[in-house]
């Protein structure tokens, strides 16, 4: 049985409990929540090693960084690298999303090395194989690429993303309003060339039934993709994006009847004043799936810096109930993330969280501000740096450029109005 | 006769017509903004070449940056320099906060080489030259504190920070509250000691007519300083910092009806729930003058990264209805910034305030993404590059490693969903 099974039989699993431990939360209100689909369970049995993780209602916000070679960077070892920075930089989750090399080979390398749950996105390894064969990605056949789905669960995959919105409905929407951008999700892009030139259905979504059958095998979450999702802020909460909601709250239902557990993949490009409307909407549409959010981006100008649009619309998003950030680094529309990227995109998404698990009262959540704000009080260096989110800043700033007065820093030097107020309350 | 005094009667200056041009908005909307002290029209007569610039309701949100020389660090190069990259990032103001060196040279040369409008804090010049002088804060004579806020204005600044909000009422209301951080605003540290020591009140409050006398001459407008800004978010919104803000509310009617132009500081460190609350508090109490932020900051855990804290907090206190973003630089809470520190504080707030720009569906605000999106669209990489907030990171990503195929990039190269959605709509 697995973990949406047990939970609704009333069982209290070690998965459960290990996770309720974490997070500070008791673990029968915990079952409740995976019960009603409102909270996850990540922890693929398959993946040795493995940490779980509850993403959800009642939990901590937490934090995805894609990492993944592509058809320019194939190295390994650049990967793991980049695993293990998302890993000491705070990531809760990684997701492989290579396209280039041995992808067989690199997932199993990452879940081996992993501690953490790891997402893929079927898709991109059935379009390389297709490609590679000298075909098109509207070539895949519906047998390979559950094949490949297949593949993923039985390697230690936790969830998948996939995109079974993008449907022949959805797009008409999509093509009837116009869009500034068209699709920008690379798995959008490969189903709506397939439903188009194929003039069928979407396999994922014309065969749900077999991808609920593998994924309730392997206790695999369906992360459902936003396929539709605005990559622009013009094309923001339209038709399409709403249409392609409106088919994943259905499907949502669909799995959770069948023993599977959803994940709700949300936008994307959003202006600040929309973003709260578009989590009400998707809790609302799916009966409180948790909502994995890629941002927001809040503006289209910054290409360097989405990181910091990413970290505005995500720390909104998940104050608004959004559970789960996908980060976004600064080589977001520019090229692939290198392992520094990484590292910052991490960092700017943890901010993002975190901000919003302070703002939701979320117990505990405030006590870290609160110690560095005493270590603050008190000139305590040594505190400040052991509670900050990064360690590395203090040794750019202060240990390069130490001040004349180590008690202060460079910018205010005997100006501190942190000592002149100790002082006075000494005086 | 200054602007004010010239709005409320009904005339349009040189300056509100070039500012509302600027804006694209009509000039006399915006000379009854200026009247109503709801926006304030910063142009210094004495600053040679200044470009006047509004800040307020019905305008664009501005950018503040912080610069100035610091005991450890007083080379006015490294300043004239940060100028130049706080402008050329796109701040709308820059404040000489200078502590160390000739304080009076180094504010003229800022000055000379600045088209922008230049703020500073009279305070830390008339503290420095009392430590100077081998005495305290606590000596400095009301006499020398007005001399030198005089000689400010005869240089040309067009807003100086005076914390006249600090009392002995505000005082004592901090102080029975009792707080985690205390005075975290050097200027607020200053008078406290001060009031304390010398047993008597705020020279800037018993004085004020003083004040409004010179700010009248300079038409230099009065930024009432947050002396009791919370610096950590557990001290947000208590009785010390509201105390303070009811004491700017009054000082806010009594400056404009002397005909001397306002702007409210504000804090600081506040989190994600509260910084609605704080802007529409300070709306109400100051009868809508402009609010200029400093930050807020989300979270107090992420030093190093302090520019995402303060885009996070700005972009929502903007949305929100603040005016004026102060920026905060990755250095902050660890040193003095440098170059580097400085362009990436600028670029951080400007993505806030432009964010907010287009949330508060600002006429035109989101011309740019639209541009920028459509540049997408076309996979023209020079067009977007020209549209960025920053050419930098396209060099950094693009043109130091790039793709093999030059119409995508290297994250997802032939699997470039914009492209392969170009060419199913092409099929």
């Amino acid at each position: 049985m697995n973990q949406l099974e047990n939970a609704r039989e009333g069982r209290v699993t070690a998965q459960v409990t290990e996770c309720a431990k974490e997070e500070g939360i008791d673990a029968q209100t915990l079952r409740e929540k995976v019960a009603a689909g409102r909270t996850v369970i990540e922890a693929s049995p398959n993946h040795k090693g493995l940490k779980p993780l509850a993403i959800g209602e009642g939990t901590r916000i937490k934090v995805n960084a894609n990492i993944g070679t592509s058809q320019d960077v194939t190295d390994i070892n650049v990967e793991l690298e980049k695993l293990k920075i998302s890993i000491e930089a705070g990531a809760d989750t990684v997701m492989d999303l290579s396209t280039g090399g041995n992808l067989d080979e690199i997932r199993k390398i990452i879940i081996e090395n992993s501690p953490i749950p790891i997402g893929t996105v079927p898709i991109y390894q059935a379009a390389r194989e297709a490609i590679d064969n000298g075909k098109t990605v509207a070539d895949i056949s519906p047998e390979h690429l559950f094949e490949v789905i297949e593949k993923h669960g039985e390697d230690g995959v936790s969830f998948i993303t996939v995109h079974c919105g993008v449907t022949r409905l959805s797009l008409e929407r999509l093509e009837k309003q116009r869009r500034v951008l068209g699709i920008v999700s690379r798995g959008g892009a490969f189903l709506a060339r397939w439903i188009r030139q194929n003039e069928k259905e979407n396999p994922l979504y014309e065969h749900y039934d077999r991808l609920l059958e593998i994924s309730k095998k392997y206790d695999m979450t369906l992360s459902l993709g936003d396929g539709l999702r605005p990559g622009c802020i013009a094309d923001a909460t339209d038709r399409g994006q709403v249409e392609e909601l409106v088919i994943l709250g259905e499907l949502t239902k669909r799995a959770q009847d069948a023993g599977v557990q959803v994940i709700i993949e949300g936008p994307g490009h959003v202006p600040l004043d929309q973003i709260q409307a578009n989590v009400k909407l998707q809790k609302q549409l799916t009966g409180g799936a948790p909502f994995y959010v890629l941002g927001p981006l809040v503006t289209d100008i910054a290409p360097g810096f989405d990181h910091i649009t990413g970290a505005i619309g995500g720390a909104l998003a998940a104050w608004a109930g959004a559970d789960f950030l996908c980060y976004v680094t600064p080589s977001e529309h520019l090229g692939l993330p290198g392992a520094d990227d990484v590292r910052r995109g991490v960092i700017a998404s943890r901010i993002a969280a975190h901000a919003a698990d302070v703002a939701r009262r979320l117990k505990g959540a405030a006590s870290r501000d609160l110690e560095m704000s005493e270590a603050r009080a008190n000139l305590d260096w040594d505190k400040q740096k052991e509670l900050a989110i990064s360690m590395q800043p203090f040794e750019k700033y202060r240990d390069s450029c130490p001040p004349k007065n180590a008690e202060v820093c460079t910018m205010c030097g005997e100006f501190c109005a942190i000592k002149i107020f100790r002082e006075r309350r000494t005086d």
